[in-house]
């Protein structure tokens, strides 16, 4: 309820500041007997970790994950799964700088005025560390979710946009470049465009999409609790992330009835997909596929006036190690908060029929 | 949590098909003690009824609420407030052609999938009438939040687009027309442009942006219930809504970080506004804005082809009482559901401190 | 969250207060295809309305409930079930008396603490009245909890107390009396001695016993909402409730272990039932037996001293018509709220298994 | 919703079996502010765990609750408070003649049923070493409940029973024994009986009673939420617990309501206090009491048969260190599970007023 809690039936409960001693949760709700891949889980966790790319934060964090409880020779016990990523390399001394200051469009002033205080050290709860936690929970979300698929990748970074629907793209390239954009070439020129914004100390925002295939029919629980509509609190509870669209998303309020309806063939599928897979708030089997939009990272390596808590004027430098581009580092998180969902939703769905 | 409730602490949960005897709901969780302005709650009824003008569907629905429970002279008790509006022209006859084939772009055939059956009348649940039990609720809630002020208004239909800043809109003109567009010359265009669609048989989409003025510092409860992800899922809710933008939305992934700081004035407010009133998931005290998409009305008045629930490919007309373009009578429903979370956060915000 | 809702898959949520319009609720989560018996329904509620017999109070309350929404053609369609009893025999003029004054032992204190004034007629919301809703919600419980018996009865009234293991009753027996005790020479000596409290215009308390058979294996959810727990939850809700105890209850706590053990069949029953048909918060297969405690009605027919919300000590007479023990009608509600539970966990340990 | 949290605004979740690395749990929705004193939190756990006395289980376990977050420079920051008790003294060995087989009246063979196979060490989940982490979180729920003293303490075993009101009890004597019993003879009495027991390789049940004194008036939710309710809920989720009462409970359905009701005195107060210091679900300012039956720990060190996996007969021996009598450790335990209720009644009162 306090808002660190995410699912009504697999439900993750997160815990852990940037600068804590460990970062972790619980998952409640995993039925019992399904065997884990324990490396499958760490190699998620990989690809979201910083230091992978010379285009990401270079801090080095190890963020291995170690479960405490709920499985047990190998396979859920049904029972909650408790684990902590332990934080060793914290360099709180990093942050002593903005420690009086509100850093621009941070949540540090709103903590401080929301909470009567404020963890300063690296942004404290409000650091995106806090989605590791999500990509562990995700990773076992994806081992339930046993045949649906969920591929999240890199669709824009600033004005560079991919212009491809994701049926022409070739999703076993997304984890081949450091960027996460299935086509190489674009890929390619994101990544130097991202190091130029490195260089003069800038970032940069950009969009992840999302492809869920094999998803069955009847997901979704109307009419508040629509797939798309949890779904895009998944995503907007995401660090940095302005907006959510699904299938034709803002383009389509341009079209006419008559162009955006999807006609049905005799085996219930469509010929077209503008719906995105959702209708009427729960899935009708074709594919999901949505778009997430990233603000560029607050934190730029420059000279910027501020305020301290005395509402004096105050200039700062940014300094420390922060991602130039946040979206190639969201991909994973993307991918595990639609595993969540699906997977809550799958529990969900099992109750409505007698 | 079969997902017909919303939120955690002012709950409302919502019961009603389009052509059963009655729709409404209960409200739970409204603190005691708050003197009811009863016709301003069928003030906003009235602006999301039927038949108000030429561009939106000619049913007559006179759409009158009555109040079971939870006002006492005229006041707040604290105990739930029950409510029913009684259907009262169902006309369910219009809809025995689509009895046993599925309306392409409805929710005809995944409520049949999810359930086993569906209630074939008018769309039954799904249809947007249930959206009458949340103005209702929104009322209130916009009665308990005293000094904030929410305005929603048509910015776009189809192609044509509201080119302006909301500071720059006279939000006072939103109900001076019948699309509820605040720049009276666009409105006219808007229109016409309406009724053109509407004589070829045909819909549009748009976009309904909203503005919430005076909100104070503190709403929100990260990680996962930030408020702007809760105000998206409230969106999203709606009928029809295929995407949800805040702040600089998926304009500011095209921005550095340098350019898309809000900087800081002494006085904690910020220059500019990118952030669009949400900071780290916590209201900062600037405005609130955001957009939400609309799909185009699904319901063509054209003849269609579709299949039935044998897989069998049919042909039908489409006919019945229905929108061209569901934007002006979304705009209520947009700042209900808005209320409905500012109104749930206000409560939360309450047992944060100490 | 705000108190009024009951379940977590199966959820019913009421309003009413005991002089407004109506009582009602909304059960959500209701799975789709259920043929409903709606004579059952209201046949429930008669058993639980005043006026039935010369032990139970006298007012004339038809208490008949009309469905909103939910059903189609006879069946549920997994939409929310909405419906209402309206109010009929209101009188609110019996209740003038105590406008302004407290009750002893009633709610009419700390309502009027808590929510800043209260609604006086009749106890407004503290009214049992309220239970209505329960009944018939617990209604439609039972006829999707298909082939689980379970049956209340009166086991004490005052100190008369009902000497028998419940395997020893004729639980057919229980509606043959107005008591509702499955002894029918005990049940007599029960009646005529609330008649004699009844002329003294006083009330005594009394026990109600359940017995639930046939239940699944597999049902609750430790460790927090262990069958039983949610089961003492519900009855503890119930108006005037002051005890409850499950299996050997408050007597197995005088038992050594060895003793009290269940030893197992080899079919994975137990010669003897001590646990109550639940082990470790999991239904086991045997049946579950418990014990209500229902204090005497607080309301007596004779003169009292009280105070006013001026402190002022008043005297007041009680009058209006109220019952004199109040088991006889809690049989149908403790029923209800068995069957509410039941039906929740069984929804619930459908998500338990992949 | 899986059956692990605990609380709605004020939330534990707790993870973790008796053998796996660690126990622990999430508490969301603790207030930002809260100095805390770490060492009273372990000095709560100390009384609960294993090895203090002669009457308890003999096992060797430091728990040491470490804290991971939600701290910082002592105070409480508002975001979730992660905690984890390392299992240091597992002996899984100990447990390996119960692998096979299910104990009588253990939960050995419902989680089989249930989850489809168990972690037979030591009871996994549903060993009562997962009260730690309840004990844990109910010590800063105390802390947050400035003011309000929760003292139980033991007052039945087997048949010796305390015959005192708890006024007549110095509650400051509770912990100057190992049995928790107030009363210095009668406990050296209790101690001698459950020493007794222990030789026999048997076991007893008790009954602890609680008081709970400077409650606020108005904590409490009807008409579901009542606040006796959720206590009875939180009484009957610890492992062995047959039985809850308040107020007059059992003993009271014996009175007629003009002996049964409280008379006001003019501040409010009242004269008796059989209510139990809650009225109508809501607390009125009087002293809350209750008592929690026991039964008999089911692990006898004694020779039994019983069936194991495929249904067949087995002879196994009791053994392993275990409680000969719960009641004494189980006193830390039900002061925790009412600090809980309390602390989340108080954030939910908060937001009941305008």
């Amino acid at each position: 309820m306090a808002g660190n809690s995410f699912g009504q039936l697999f439900r993750l409960t997160t815990f852990g500041e940037s600068h804590g001693k460990a970062l972790g949760g619980v998952i409640d709700g995993c039925p019992a007997g399904i065997t884990l891949d324990l490396e499958q889980i760490q190699s998620e966790l990989d690809r979201r970790k910083p230091g992978q790319s010379a285009i990401v934060t270079q801090r080095k964090e190890p963020d291995t994950v170690e479960f405490y409880s709920g499985i047990f020779e190998g396979k859920t016990t049904g029972t909650p799964i408790g684990f902590a990523i332990h934080n060793t390399n914290q360099k709180s001394k990093d942050y002593s700088h903005i420690k009086d200051s509100y850093r621009p469009s941070h949540a540090d002033y709103v903590y401080d005025k929301k909470y009567g205080f404020r963890d300063y050290r690296g942004g404290g709860r409000s650091s995106a560390r806090e989605t590791a936690s999500r990509v562990v929970a995700g990773a076992i979300a994806k081992q339930l979710l046993n045949g649906i698929k969920i591929n999240a990748y890199v669709s824009q970074v600033g004005e560079m946009t991919l212009e491809k629907d994701y049926k022409t793209l070739n999703l076993s390239k997304i984890d081949s470049n450091p960027v996460r954009c299935p086509d190489t070439e674009m890929a390619k020129k994101m990544e130097e465009y991202i190091k130029s914004i490195k260089k003069e100390g800038d970032t940069i925002g950009g969009i992840v999409s999302c492809v869920i295939q094999n998803v069955p029919i009847g997901l979704g629980e109307p009419v508040f609790d629509k797939l798309h509509a949890t779904l895009g609190a998944a995503m907007l509870s995401i660090n940095a992330v302005k907006g959510f669209e699904y299938g034709s998303g803002f383009e389509g309020v341009k079209m006419k009835g008559s162009q955006h309806n999807d006609a049905f063939n005799s085996d219930g599928t469509t010929a077209t997909n503008r719906s995105g897979g959702v209708q009427g708030g729960i899935s009708n089997g074709m594919d999901i596929y949505f778009n997430v939009a990233f603000k560029p990272v607050a934190t730029v390596l420059q000279a910027y006036e501020t305020i301290n808590k005395e509402g004096e004027k105050v200039t700062t430098q940014g300094k420390g190690r922060h991602d130039p581009c946040v979206v190639p580092r969201a991909v994973p998180i993307v991918e595990a908060m639609a595993a969540l969902v699906l997977a809550d939703y799958t529990l969900l769905a099992r109750s409505n029929k007698i």
